[in-house]
């Protein structure tokens, strides 16, 4: 029979490939569930062509103006927060493919641990912002948290079948985004739409920038040690400019395996829907004779400094790794909305990695108010950066 | 309890290689029989170090010179191919690792099969003669068998945990040898000191010719066949001069597995004993900073006809992979003994391919036959070239 399946953040980059690859296996997989935050437009139209059971809208707001667009189908509406998590939770749903973006998406994913599912995680903050909550909660409810990330995924894939034990290190590839080879003393001119605009991936607006400044990397860094059960010292990073190359094992015999292809997020987020098995797809395949010359490089820390406060805050523990993953998203908004500089990013997180109050043991309570906390020494030095 | 161990071919290239890595795993290995054609003197020298129950000199004639020189030390001195036979068969022996090089190779790699041996195989002949034969005899013996060759490992490490269906491809990965970028008419005039010289691996004289030639590549194509029980159509060849991916898996979502490390063939000799598990080592681990860029070509087959030739001895399959093999086994010795030309060597491998006469189905002293047919073939039209 096939799966049953909600989608958080469906009108997102992740969300529409999903359903684009999904939707060709209709004896595999059905659409249960579509979850969007503000674009009811999309949602509409993904509803009337995919005709799932439910649609929901994050945002109250745009309530009516959804269910009188979807007024003629047979499909239930819901708006909100709280109808976005009884719909994780209800019994009529096999897996969550939670992608929505940043911390925002947290809440929702817990909610599907809570009730056991099965996760399809395409939303990194929530393993960075809460991984040890997530693992405990893991342990009690048996939901399995697959990774889409195509690093984690390629991770997974080497190693499966394979014991824990025998690992050394892992080694994730990091394009190095469009500023790889930027004359350093021009990184601070950068423009919005020259960070939006990855060499490799077609992705959302907030990843896209991530990647630019490598703190996507740190991200995945901090979210790789919880997926693989590793210590912070086995997790390393390579610059591979091609994308082709997603990730490394090295295994403790000496060997190393990895998992290629061309850069095409579907490939990992059907894996996470079939994993352990595959399903035969039409994703273009990887010719390596077309991309017949693989680079490696050292990460340059003082170009990426992002990296480096990720590695510290992974270190520091606690609700560390939340401060800068709040601080970042305030940061990467103002980049992209309020005139501040590309390069300022780090400076902003640092400062509120260092202004905002360490906790050891945390709750998601106080990972709330450590996120608020966080927001607000971020915004605060942003309009002291705007007012100079 | 430690796993007794018989080593065909133990003074040679794989041979003391897998002693130099066992030696360091008493626990987990014992060093039952050391088995070596005609190199008395090295022979001695491992006895006296690693201590076997049993030597045995194939070639009858040094047996007393042996006996003598092992004389004040514990250990059963035989001599003869039928001593290796009972050897490989006896109940003292656990794993056989067939490293002897060559069609020679065969008959003991069949023993230690048809006693229902686990087989470390590095001996790719075995499986390029007789494919078929082995196949039959492994389903009834339950004898294991588990590539050493790089490449095959390779393809085995990316199979673990995965269905076999799902297989798309396999991708061999080839160095393209020393002369992957000579001048085409400079090609006939190549000195065997020349062929020898190998870009990345340290191996005997006979494979690395071969691989010169890229007559391994197509054994290994064969081989490829019998181990993962594949179409030829699924097996594919790239050039990639570095030898750091030593092999790729096509699955047929898209996704692609390859395995990778420093070219030391220590690594795929100790994970065909360990498989599928893995034991720690100080091999040298894979710099991907220094190896800083992989790159991929198509294999030249105007320049590598041997490629074509081993494709062509697949698709037809019967005896011709032997009648390949045993002219192969012949040219490669006149190249290096008798004044044959390197180019000269698809062209007696074809003749013999042309003039031996051809078998659908055969068995093992049908091929015997085969075998010295191809050679006769093989050294007329040799002896022809030469009075040429």
């Amino acid at each position: 029979m096939a799966e049953k399946i909600a989608i958080l953040g469906s009108t997102g980059s992740i969300g529409s490939q999903a359903l684009n690859i999904i939707s060709g296996f209709p004896e595999q997989f059905a659409i249960e569930a579509l979850v969007a935050g503000n674009n009811v437009e999309m949602l509409v139209k993904q509803a009337r062509r995919f005709l799932p059971e439910i649609v929901v809208i994050g945002n109250k707001d745009h309530y009516s103006r959804l269910k009188t667009a979807l007024e003629d189908i047979s499909v239930k509406v819901y708006a909100g927060n709280e109808a976005v998590e009884q719909v994780v939770s209800s019994k009529s749903v096999d897996v969550v493919i939670a992608a929505i973006a940043g911390y925002s998406g947290l809440r929702s994913t817990i909610a599907a641990v809570k009730a056991g599912k099965k996760i399809a995680l395409a939303n990194k903050e929530t393993l960075v912002v809460a991984g040890e909550i997530i693992e405990k909660l893991v342990s009690q409810t048996g939901s399995v948290i697959i990774p889409v990330d195509s690093e984690h995924s390629a991770i997974l894939q080497c190693l499966t079948g394979e014991s824990g034990n025998q690992v050394e290190h892992i080694l994730l590839t990091a394009s190095g985004g469009p500023f790889l080879n930027c004359p350093l003393n021009e990184l601070h001119a950068i423009k919005p739409e020259q960070a939006l605009k990855h060499p490799n991936w077609n992705m959302g607006n907030k990843v896209t920038v991530d990647s630019a400044s490598l703190m996507n990397k740190g991200l995945e860094v901090i979210e790789a040690k919880w997926l693989f059960d590793i210590k912070p010292e086995q997790i390393k990073v390579v610059i591979h400019p091609q994308s082709i190359i997603h990730s490394f094992v090295y295994f403790t015999d000496g060997s190393v395996k990895a998992q290629l292809g061309t850069p095409d997020m579907r490939t990992p987020i059907l894996y996470a829907l079939t994993y352990p098995e595959r399903l035969a797809t039409n994703i273009p395949r990887l010719d390596l004779v077309k991309h017949n010359s693989l680079t490696f490089f050292e990460p340059d820390t003082g170009r990426f400094r992002n990296l480096s406060l990720a590695y510290a805050a992974l270190a520091e523990g606690g609700n560390m790794p939340c401060i800068m993953n709040a601080a970042n998203e305030v940061a990467v908004d103002a980049f992209l909305n309020a005139g501040i500089r590309f390069t300022q990013i780090p400076d902003i997180v640092e400062h509120a990695m260092q202004e905002t109050e360490f906790a050891v043991s945390c709750d998601l309570d106080s990972l709330e108010i450590t996120d608020k906390n966080a927001r607000t020494n971020a915004l605060n030095y942003i309009n002291k950066l705007n007012n100079k």
